[in-house]
């Protein structure tokens, strides 16, 4: 399974073409729908979520509700795009117009973009082509399809789940959600402002949210992934590339403003003993093989253990702020201070949500890869042989 | 630029194939030894690393101390393979010989390494069969391909070092590196015991490592690795996959131990405000742009931004304890207690060095997609005027 | 350079993303479009051709007719898809309709189509679900992928065009259009009714088409790709999978229906001495070197030698006939002779134009890996650079 | 699955990783060396053939006659090496040393070879530098490749055979072998001098071959490549890139002095009627669905169907000839006669092999990838049920 997407954030659309699906497996826009409107909330955004509510279209790969084993293209449109088509117009401009009337265009790059670097790399002047791209707007199409991927796992009882633990330096209390299951922690974030578990942390969040955007400034955070039911096995420690907690370090690096990852215990573990974050190893006839502990965050030579797989991610704080940074025009090489139009003041939880379907969607593609993928039912019933393969081994 | 690499622990060698180096690089065993010494260093090694000393030999690739464009292989003999020939055996055992009396077989999965499920997953009941190839033996060659990759970089000016930021819990004062070269840095390095930086530190962790050892315990680490020279531009926003931080993650994490990754200030972001974690653009004629800061080491928007790129891996401590651990037999399901023949009581020094090695192998697979790059001389010109380009953006 | 389609047959729209361009690469629909009406020409096609005028939307990494680096999305809209909408729907059938009052379902596998493996693979029990994607109709939007491509080859000096040269038998004379420029061919092979060069032959493959339809049954073809203008050393001998002539022989076989692919004198240098088959190098200070022939095809080694890259690939007649071949029912498992609502009695036209935009991408895509290719104008410097290093090689 | 290939024609040896093999394959150094020692016969060979007898070692991912899961590397070592230690000595010439003693320096590129091309490509004023690599003895290691790959259809019940249909204009003729099965076209093969079928026409390529070499020519050839057992459903229509007949034009065209590649009645396709080249559809409840005839080769939407996949490509005649062809020096610009030392005037017999094996490797490739392919035993009883699967389709 492998995805492209295309899409300015004020061009007309948003498209995403997922190739490798296997046929026979459920899909509707609702499912995927339900998971941008969730990316869309979150305390702390700015005022465009509040002017658009994305929704997707699928114009292919679906019939009557089943993939087709072809590929699925997914189209979020951009409800703005009418007041952009001549700032963003495909079409060469006519000879009449001056292009300085129309390109908005922006010779200032902002620190923590890409707006200086992609235009040095592109050849860009007006640094809009850059940042229409660089900008988040583009994760959007990709929890659509992170949504898809949702239903590829959910349809092989695998189920994940992300939620925010870490908000301007308000740590939840890890102790209150340990062992909840992964509906029960969506039901409790999907309710939270901060799509956070712990609710006294999160009453913290939201009145550290108010106060950075009190202050013109930003503020990052943490946020951890849960995939629950996800058989062992899944990647290989027989070849570097092969080893899954490297591929979803790498998804969850390509989210923008992501600057790390952990697994389990994650950094802690240098600060604690090798008897300390093992996680033993169990048997009973009734369910197998298990682990006491699930410290290693469920991954072992780079493959699945079979417990929760837990990733965490580290979120900076957004740079587009209120309070300006230094910066130098790249026409004029004149300083100015970099100040902003609009902007969110933290975005931590709408990034728990994007987290949660980029590692949904790696996980899903490394499991079409193991197994036969052409058809879900098939495959259903593949994964179940191999889960009572694992437990009679 | 690709590579694969094969070998067990104990059979006769290590051997990987570089594909797609530019043509009239400069390569010699030397270069590549040197790395692999330097890997089998560090206070806190076991035994092994006293018994064989690597050294590779180049099969292919190269003509009298340059590369030809062709395919390079790496090979590093296993001095050992002499007492394993018959364990290790490549042909069938012959009819009149009992598999038992050979095999040293293993029926114990030892928490934390992939023993157990690479087990299941690959259908073996002799976890030898595992073990051989997970074990972190594997790493030696990673090394040696890096080498090669450093060697790619150093013709373009581009150079990197790894050290050890912190051992089970004594961190590195980062005040005292502050500002150093590479080429500084490394000086200090090959010279401490820990490839610390700090010589406080350095003493406090070699005293951390004794203490574990004697505890029959294992103790984990911090490592940081730092590229300078490297021009920006390399990677890009444009696509999810292309972000060059996601693939340095992907390299890191695909490291035998290692559980998290992060760059820059890292997991720090989430305790600061974002007027505290972006880097400010200068300008000057005579240098071009430039950062007043490099918290976010060295990336922007999944490119590199000419700064020197900054990233750590956390590497859990050794699962190969003196102080066993639960496990079950996989024959019998009985419950038995993990323990081991020998062990490092602490890999962080040597995984440093494999640290530097990978990483450097995705920047120079970078750089070498980017450009044009089937010869040398003609890829140092293409960068040194890119790099004009640049400052003259 | 990479791009993914989607789309079926009856489906609201064909899309295509297409990603890695470089910036600054002039793009407009036009362009396209003059490329997509010539795939809907060319004598012996049947009804649908006339219903549907296809023309592309650039729905993103275009902006005033430069693209911007980012992806490029295409759409063509299939203008039948008001009568499909509920044939072909998304979303699931409500409860109250019948399936079969609906679907139009098929259980009655053509021979030599997907239909019956298809359904097999993908668990199909209506081959309809198999029969929109493999339809020849998915070209469409791979000609405009490829006329993308030809922009890109276009800009730097490198042209590409495709002609007849052989259907049901009757062969163009090749000695007509020796050494004709690809410039040349267009003009002659736009005004013919079969894409031919040769108007004698034209005119006799109209008539084989015409009565190949009176009989109800179909004829294929051969169609030949000539690209001018390609440096020397594209693609490489260094490895097996980096040979130019297969990545060209995969894209002609990934074309609806075609069988065979060869380069230069192809099949017939079975027949020949070695003495005849190879060309001589000469050289003279003006130009560099040359070759006194193109027999090879212009590629050697499996790069480009710089001369005209000749590639014909062959078509086999359409299996949609009015003539019926028996098959069996699915569901029945009861024979039946396979007969058809409508077809084309010959598509080699048309697929030529298939042909020489499947090629022209693998060209592009070869020389954007190759060098430089962030953005156009640096690429078009490079490119420069190269051809005289190669010129004083 | 993947590979890697190393080695250049006088260098120490050749080599090639395996990457993905399932584990608990069979695998034997004799199965490969029988492979190595069918490529090095065939009537027409020059002399480097009797110098060097070529075996295989392998040197990881096999243990006690059993893949292992992890990569396989196997060595083929050049017999020759010794003569050429000081020519190709993979370190720097020490400075007391003149080059031109020592480097048998080749300034004269030969047509119809890699030489020219290659030499501008990679900056090398050596042309054996060049050569070493593009020599057809890397198929060597390529055929060794293949041969793990025949083991593993072997032991899914599908077989791989190769036989030259056509050599210097002398054809087999097919109707003697229609419908023969591989194991019996093996035995045939095996001991023709030429690996022709048709005893007659292999007494005329034998005459052929020897008055090509009377006149210091050199003359080409057709191959064709059978594979029996594979099941329906390989490859896939969903996607240009997926279908299998691409990949195996590919590999075709890989092979070094491959022009071409048609499936089943291939280029006469453009010669016939529909109704004369579709495979019409039958059933019985026994064998499931079946086809009359096997016009198509049995692929169709790309994909298998079940029916003997046929594949022919044609070599053409090799380029060194004692017949001198002219060239330039790159030098001295000075025109030359092409001559040689040593060659083969026929070596079609030798790449029937080679064909054999690298159409074995996609097949496998393609089964591997398309199934849950991590332990060979699984993947033999998932095989069997999808044939159950398809046959009650």
């Amino acid at each position: 399974m492998r995805y492209l997407t295309a899409g300015e954030s004020h061009g007309p659309q948003l498209t995403a073409i997922i190739e490798g699906l296997p046929s026979q497996m459920n899909l509707t826009t609702e499912v995927v729908n339900h998971e941008l409107k969730r990316r869309q909330g979150g305390h702390g955004r700015g005022r465009r979520m509040q002017i658009e509510k994305d929704t997707v279209d699928i114009t292919s790969g679906v019939r009557h509700g089943k993939t087709l084993g072809s590929p699925v293209a997914l189209v979020v449109n951009n409800d703005d795009w009418k007041h952009w088509t001549k700032v963003m117009g495909i079409e060469p401009l006519s000879e009449d117009i001056n292009p300085e009337d129309i390109k908005r265009q922006i010779s200032r790059p902002r620190p923590g973009h890409a707006d200086l670097v992609g235009g040095m790399k592109y050849g860009h002047r007006d640094l809009r082509n850059v940042l229409e791209r660089s900008s988040a707007r583009e994760t959007t199409v990709r929890v659509a399809v992170g949504a898809v991927a949702k239903q590829f796992l959910k349809e092989l009882g695998i189920n994940v789940v992300a939620h925010v633990v870490e908000i301007g330096g308000v740590k939840a209390d890890s102790e209150k959600y340990a062992g909840k299951s992964v509906g029960s922690i969506r039901e409790i974030v999907e309710e939270d402002p901060v799509y956070c578990l712990d609710p006294e942390a999160s009453k913290q969040m939201v009145a550290a949210i108010d106060e950075a955007k009190e202050k013109g400034d930003s503020i990052g955070g943490v946020v951890e992934v849960i995939i629950e039911g996800c058989p062992p096995g899944i990647g290989s420690y027989v070849h570097y590339d092969r080893k899954l907690d490297g591929k979803l370090a790498r998804a969850m690096l390509s989210i923008n403003a992501f600057k790390g990852v952990e697994f389990g215990l994650g950094f802690e573990m240098a600060r604690k003993f090798g008897s300390e974050v093992h996680d033993e190893i169990m048997y009973d006839e009734e369910n197998g093989y298990s682990r006491r502990t699930n410290r290693l965050g469920g991954l072992e030579g780079g493959m699945t253990t079979g417990m929760p797989i837990v990733v965490r991610g580290v979120m900076k704080p957004i740079p587009t702020l209120y309070k300006p940074l230094q910066s130098v025009d790249i026409e004029t090489k004149e300083p100015f201070k970099a100040s902003i139009e609009r902007s969110d003041s933290c975005a931590v939880p709408a990034a728990s949500v994007v987290a949660e379907h980029v590692i949904a969607w790696e996980i899903a593609t490394a499991i079409a890869e193991q197994f036969h993928s052409d058809q879900m039912p098939q495959l259903k019933e593949e994964i179940e042989a191999y889960r009572r393969y694992v437990k009679g081994y």
